[in-house]
């Protein structure tokens, strides 16, 4: 498969995190090209990333080498759902239908449920259209990841002490370590998460997850 | 496949209408179960449920058919990947991997970006623990909608004038349609959205679509 791949993100958006994560499980080159949420009102908004990706929302990836013309994927979870058909080893989801539906039920509660309540559009709004306070609006955020993480922490059950993948990660942790991320970025409890912090700890010591992470990012500030 | 599929849903719960829409399109017997999302504080909330789906939402699809025993699958969209593994025809996406990732773009524009953030849970939070008036509530409702399916008005251009699988709809549609309805249900202006209202009115006539509307759900009142 003659692919190159573009990907237009930010270095903290958690979206972009995932994606990032498993271009990186899946040894896939790739090229960056940083949109920022906040400098010039927010580039996502301009014009040319709007031509690009009229969703206005990071990531976005462009696979310049796609057999029917350039392609344009919005939306995090539908390009891994694409690297996972086009380049589909290593795996980020298991073989088994079940399983499969496991991980992508835990994924997509925080891909749906917890993480578009907490984005930087949203907390905009809640700041100048409604007028909620900074201490409100922070306990928005710590509101939704703790109902979103607990129900993350009881599904892990199933998986016993194996990531999903048994021996090594994929789809799931590609979302859950970047909504970690976030919890911590926003000072949230997690002690009450042991699955969620030993799964997190784990993929933090590899490099596919180092090398996403957004600090090691070229337009970290 | 030997399965035996019960859904656990709410007449007017978009995401379980999803699922609905997407049995009907496989032609699948199912048995529901209603759970009822404001009656006894909100059934969903309740511990019988919550033993059954931590997440606390709607909808939850139990196949006591599979092999490894009970799978009990949260999320729509997780629930539709799964029928689609395990009952592959007819399919609900297209083939070519390409137009998968543009279907999924759009349907996951709406799962992820639209509808969680003018879901039930989130109106109440806005209400209760923000205190921010009916007034201002609706606006909110209203925001994401118009910025979201203006979004994906535009990202229909790619299908031409057909469905998402050329003269049958699946899929895209299947989340489609739920956001239409309550769209209208709210009053949203949607005379922008010409495309949109088109693949609406086209799903609207078939019996798939008709019997998955809430209106024709048993614990509708």
């Amino acid at each position: 498969m003659n692919s190159e791949l573009t990907l237009y993100g930010y270095w903290r958006s958690s979206a972009a995190y995932r994606v990032r994560i498993a271009l990186n499980l899946k040894g896939l080159a790739y090229r960056q090209e940083p949109v920022h949420l906040v400098k010039d009102g927010g580039q996502q908004h301009q014009a040319a990333y709007r031509e690009l990706n009229p969703q206005g929302l990071l990531p976005l990836l462009v696979d310049s080498g796609n057999a029917g013309g350039e392609l344009r994927i919005a939306q995090s979870l539908a390009i891994l759902e694409y690297l996972e058909e086009v380049f589909p080893v290593p795996a980020l989801l298991p073989a088994d239908p079940a399983q499969r539906a496991l991980v992508r039920s835990l994924a997509m509660h925080i891909a749906c449920d917890v993480h578009p309540l907490n984005n930087l559009r949203v907390l905009q709004y809640l700041k100048t259209e409604l007028g909620v306070a900074d201490e409100a609006k922070d306990a928005w955020y710590r509101h939704w990841i703790t109902l979103g993480l607990g129900a993350v922490e009881k599904g892990l059950e199933a998986f016993g002490s194996k990531l999903s993948l048994g021996s090594r990660p994929g789809y799931l942790e590609a979302c859950l370590v970047p909504q970690v991320y976030n919890a911590r970025r926003f000072d949230c409890d997690l002690s009450s998460y042991p699955r969620i912090l030993d799964i997190a700890a784990r993929c933090d010591a590899l490099e596919a997850f180092r090398n996403a992470a957004p600090e090691a990012q070229p337009d970290a500030q």
